[in-house]
Formats: C-alpha cells, structure tokens, sequence
C-alpha cells in the first residue's frame, strides 16, 4: 500500500539537516519521494500547515512496569524497590507485562515514540505480541542476571537463545543483561557472545548510581566502562544505559570503542542518582549518544520530547554554560543515533528508509516559528501530535490509534495494576 | 450563571487535601457546592471518568516575550542577551507584547493554568485588555528598574501609580521591580511603598544568578535576602521570583519573613544558572512556595504540568533523596500557595471559592491510578486538558477555546515575531 504526507513542514534529519516543505511519498513500507512528489498513493494524510519529522527513538524502557506507574511513590529509593517494586515485580505475570505494554505502545503513540528498546524482566513473548499488534518498532530483550551464581548460567543460556527467534520485520530482539554488579563475568561474556554470534546489539544499565560504580571498583577492582573495556564488551553494538556517574577515561574508552549511551535524564533526577550523563562530552568523544525514559514507574511518563528537553537542559545546567548541547544535537539523539544504534534503516525522511513518520500540529505552543529545531526539542509535546506512520503504515491518524483498542488496553492495564498492588 | 461540572474525581485540594468522587455547582462565580450536589444550573460539563482540580497558578512569567521563543537559540547566555533578546525587546512594541499575551493565553490554558502573574516590560494595558478579553485570572506589573539613576524615580512613580487604577475582578495590578542590582535602593523602598500603602503584592526577580549574588555582594556588603530584609523589603506581600542562589542564613530571614519564593526551575536550568532553588528547605522553613515557568524565551513553553514535574525532581537531585519534595507539596505550590501569595479566593475546590476548576482526561498516560496526586504531578500534561473555567466561566470546553480566536491570535504573534526579528 502506497500512502502519501501532503504538503509538510519537513524535518529530514538527512546529512545535511534539511528541513524542505513538500510532501513524502512512501510504498512498501519505504520511502519512495520526499519534496516534490510525482504520483498518487492509495491514501493520503493532509499535513497542510503541519510539521512531519521522524519518529522518535526511545532507546531505554520497560514497558511491562507501565502499570507501577506512580506505585510506592514517596519513599525513599531504596525502601521504594525493597518494599514495592521488587515485590510488585516478582507478584507481576508475563500476562501483566504484556498489559503494561500495550498501555505504554498507546502513550509512546500518542507522544510520537516509534521504535523502542525493551529490556524485560518477564519472557519476552507477551512484549513481541503486543508491539507487533501495535504495529510498533523495536528491539526487545530480556536483562539477564546470575547475581554470580554462574552455575545457572547454562539455564539462563538456554531460555535466552530459545527467544533469538522470536519477532521478525521490524521487531527484533537483542541480547540483555541487567548491570555489572548482578551478573558473574562469565554471565557477562556468554551473553556478549552470544550476542556477537547472532549479530545482535548488547544492551546493559551501566554506572546508573554512584554506589553502583563503588561496588563494581571493589568488586573488580576498576570503574564499570574499564571493566567492561577489560573483558571485551566495549564495542559499536553495545548499548550501555544511564551512565550517570562516568570518569573522563571511562568516556574517552566509550568514544574510541564507539558505544551507544542510552542516557535517561528523567529517570536519573527522579531516582535521586546525583550524577548526570555528561552527553555532549560523550558525543564529542565519539560514543553515539541517544536518550530513553526509561520504565514509567521512574519516570513517570513515557514522553520522550519531555526527555529530549531535558537531556539537553541537563546539560546546560551541569557545564553551567547554556551553548552546552545544541537543540538539533538532542533531536539527533532522539532520532537517528537512536535508528543506528538499532540496526534499523530509519531516523531520517530520505528516499530509501523505512517510513516512520510523525506528524505535528503548530499549535500556540510551537508559535512562534523562530527556530523549529528548538520548538521541537523544548516546546514540543504529546498535545502536538497528531498522526504516526510505522514501517508506512498509519498507526495514529487524527488524534485516534487505530492499532490498539486503547479503552481495552487501559482497562486491562488498572486490573492488572490492581492485581499486582493487592489492593 | 450557574454551572455544573458533572461526577468528576476531584482533587479538591482543601485543608485535608480529599479526593472525592462527585460534581461541583458554581454560581455567580464562586463554588456553591462540590460532592453530592442538589439542584440543577444553566449549563453542565460532562466529567464522568475525568479529573477536576483547581487550575494551575504560573507564578512568574513576562507573556510579551512569548513570541521570542526559540530566538537566538544555541548562544552562550551573555551574547543571547546582548545580542538577541535586550535588541529585540527594545525593538518590540506594546503590541508585539499584546499579541504575545494572547498567544501566551492560549498556551497556558490549553496547558491547565488559569492564573498568573505578570512582569512587563512595556507599558501593562495591553496585556490587561488581552488578559480580559482571554478570561484569565492574574497579577499584571511592570519590573521597574532605574539603573541606580534615582533622578528618574519621580517619572517611574507617576507612571507606575497611574497603571494601578487598571483591572479589576479577577486581574489586578501588583507593583514589581526588576532586581535588586538594576535598581537604586531608593526606588526599590520607593516601590515596596507604594505596594503597601495600595494594599499590592509586591514581586521582584532576586538571586536568579551566582553574578547577581556576588554583584549585590559587593555594592551592598551582604546577601540579597540579607539586604531586602535591611531596608525593609521581606515580608508576607513580597513575591521574590527564582531565588536559585540562596544561602541557609537567607532561606531562614525568608521562612521567618512569610516571603513567597517564585521558583522557575526549567528556565533556570536552560540559562544555566548553575543554581537549584531548595524549595523543600524554603517550605519547611516558612516560606511560601510557588512555581513560575518565566518567559517563553528562556523555557521554552508555559507548561506549568511541566513545571511542577521539574521542580519536585530537581529536589529528589539536588539532595540525593528520593523523596526531598512529596508530590503533594509539588501540586500545593502551583494551587493554593499561589493564590494565596496573589490574594485571590482560589486555588482549591471548595464552597466558597472562586471557581478556577480544570478537567482532565485520563489517558494512556494516566494510567494505572495507583496514585492520583503522583500522576497529576509526574504524568500529566497539556495533553490531559480538556476543559477550564475561570471564575466560574467556561474558557475552554471539549478542547476548543472559547474566550480567545486562537488562529488569529496564533497569526497576530507570528507577524508580530517577524517584525521584532527584522526578518
């Protein structure tokens, strides 16, 4: 089926940054014409006076804990997880998590969010099903974890290749393991292995808070990216969540190594990490930088132009220089740093890429026009989002999702949030 | 008129802070009845399933400047002013400012905010007369500001004693000045004056800055809290914005005074002021904290949502604790701690009250509801807003502004924008 934008704003995130006014063409999934088009399509989307942009990337989350948002919120972080959300976890069905991700496909939807990056704590079967329903794409794996009992490895091992076939298309999985300081360094390289293997990206939360980084120095005696440097996981299909609390020589290995940082500002300030990723330091380094919200229970939204605002404040704010990190450097970020560190050929509006487009309305929040970049980055919000486009099919038009039943997918969400909070 | 907002969850926030399920009749303005209500009204607003909670108070902002937002983006913070935003206010006219108020009306009631306080730059009538015709309630001033040239006080007085006879009803004038280190002592004693003997709040930017600190240091030989409290300036009626640079002997002269604080925490991390305001020491203190977003220029949006969710985070941050600022305390600062500092009957659902009341929808990113307060305060957005009333009158209903032409309005401040740019 062949769809038409018509008539856009167009932020291309091409080489050279072009935002150009015409319309996009897309057939099979793909975009075919950006500019001045020639030909029809078998539908249209009206996008006279609207903004079309690539869809955004959200590179770290846990769909499944949509429905603990707001759970055991006020108390102190670590009575929060022993008391709440550890016991909440263990409580939650793989039937629960899938509910909680079909919550989170309809508000990373409705917030322009079209690819994302999943690291569960269930099987991962209930997640495939729900994104694939929703028409969302993404990369989902599993974080694995040994708390160093490398004797349950081979189990861990086998679970895990088991789910390596799962998905297909534009939903893949990933390898995962959960941080430096729950897994065995055998746990550790048979995972990044296995990745290798299969070549598929490696994703892991890394330097999240400060206790962690003191309990990897003496555990291992280095700080976790040295760590990691030293058993061979730094490399271009590693993806290293947070990285809140980095020594400059930890960011030097991450810019030659070329990681991904999937930074998670909101998360980070919420959970009182202390520490914030120092991107623009990362991405003069060398490490391909992108941003995530991570879960909804730490968040507590999945909104990821809150996230990008944010990632670049955060910057102006710890450098206490407000040039720190330009606007369309966080839109890059969000977008095809995001795409690359994934493996889909998306990001940008260019002939040839998989066609995932959102649509903006200029309301008053987006006036005036000065600079859309940053109206995008700082102004911009779930309220502007009008229209989605996955893979060249519409998954949002006018405001309606027409992938999921999204009463059903609230409902089923509060019964599951009931089930779990035991109330 | 008579109104019913029809079987709502509302968050009344009265002195035991309930949430009660039920409808709310307001008549001649003021709330009449919230729970179970007898009788009928003139008109009804559906509710059932939605959130009804007093409308959000923007406690410092400057609604002129709105149609410079994203001017002069990815500057450094001295040659943004220097350059971009001092030359384009000196270029902007007193209609410029009115046509950004309208466009500024927009935004903060699509996004929840029913009242606000005002600095101006330009002469305050058109943004009085913007402000009416939009059916906000709020505060309108001018920062006065003479350059320690006291010869110039008798003019700014004549002028400023001239616009106090503005308003009425739900707007009202307040006298401000700009900041203590472009004022002279005089007309700041001068301004506080003339608030008192009209019975006016009185608000003034302080320590926004470390250079302003250190400036007011060195000219006056103490701290700005320690300084305002000599000569007079620190009591219940002074509104003093920002405060991101305050020492603990400031915050207890602030707590023991009653002063209100205005915090602005997004546009103070995009200036890179470097400085937290500690809202939760200045609440436990005795301070009277409240929430701003500043200009459009330096935020850049209006979002009070926004707004509130930064300023409870940014606390967990600064002091590495989870739960420095419950999310109670978060909605009370931007609800009843900023009427009350504006000396308006609101900011609370109760018989009595002014009817300031917005509706919100519970979508994908209000759900689960395991904590309402936690969802209003981390989850919610402009997104949410569905319906306002101000004072009783309906000023947004079903997502349609209703007070406001909004695509002229959106036009006007465009045309505006262009002209001040020069483009």
């Amino acid at each position: 089926m062949s769809l038409l934008i018509k008539d856009a704003t167009i932020v291309t995130q091409d080489a050279a940054r072009r935002i150009v006014r015409g319309s996009i063409l897309i057939d099979g999934g793909a975009i075919m014409q950006v500019g001045e088009v020639r030909g029809g399509a078998d539908a249209v989307i009206e996008a006279h006076g609207k903004i079309a942009m690539p869809g955004l990337v959200n590179m770290h989350t846990h769909v499944g804990m949509t429905v603990l948002r707001g759970y055991g919120e006020g108390l102190p972080l670590q009575r929060w997880l022993d008391e709440k959300i550890w016991p909440a976890e263990a409580r939650q069905t793989a039937e629960d998590a899938a509910a909680g991700a079909r919550l989170a496909f309809c508000e990373m939807i409705r917030g322009g969010t079209t690819t994302f990056a999943e690291m569960c704590i269930h099987p991962v079967d209930g997640v495939f099903k729900a994104a694939a329903d929703a028409g969302m794409r993404g990369r989902i794996g599993r974080g694995l974890m040994d708390f160093n009992h490398p004797e349950w490895i081979p189990k861990i091992m086998k679970e895990v290749e088991a789910s390596l076939q799962l998905g297909g298309g534009g939903l893949l999985p990933f390898v995962g393991a959960h941080a430096p300081y729950t897994c065995s360094e055998e746990l550790l390289m048979k995972a990044k292995e296995l990745a290798r293997r299969n070549d598929l990206p490696f994703q892991m939360h890394v330097a999240e808070t400060r206790k962690e980084v003191f309990d990897v120095l003496k555990a291992r005696g280095k700080y976790p990216f040295e760590y990691l440097d030293s058993i061979g996981l730094m490399d271009r299909s590693s993806i290293f969540a947070h990285g809140n609390w980095l020594t400059k020589r930890e960011m030097g290995i991450a810019g030659r190594a070329g990681i991904t940082v999937a930074a998670c500002p909101i998360s980070g300030l919420k959970l009182a990490v202390g520490g914030i990723s120092q991107l623009a330091e990362l991405d003069a380094l060398g490490a391909n930088v992108t941003l995530g919200t991570d879960g909804a229970a730490s968040n507590n939204s999945l909104d990821m132009f809150q996230t990008m605002k944010m990632a670049a404040l955060l910057q102006s704010h710890h450098y206490w220089k407000a040039d720190a990190l330009p606007a369309q450097k966080a839109l890059d970020f969000s977008t095809i740093n995001g795409a690359k560190a994934l493996g889909f050929n998306t990001g940008s509006i260019e002939p040839g890429k998989g066609a995932d487009i959102i649509i903006l309305e200029r309301g008053p929040n987006l006036r005036p026009e000065h600079d859309l970049i940053a109206n995008l980055v700082y102004s911009a919000g779930p309220q502007n989002v009008s229209d989605a486009v996955i893979g060249g099919k519409i998954v949002m038009q006018g405001r309606r999702i027409l992938t999921i039943d999204e009463a059903a997918a609230m409902k089923e969400a509060e019964d599951a949030a009931k089930s779990i909070a035991g109330s």
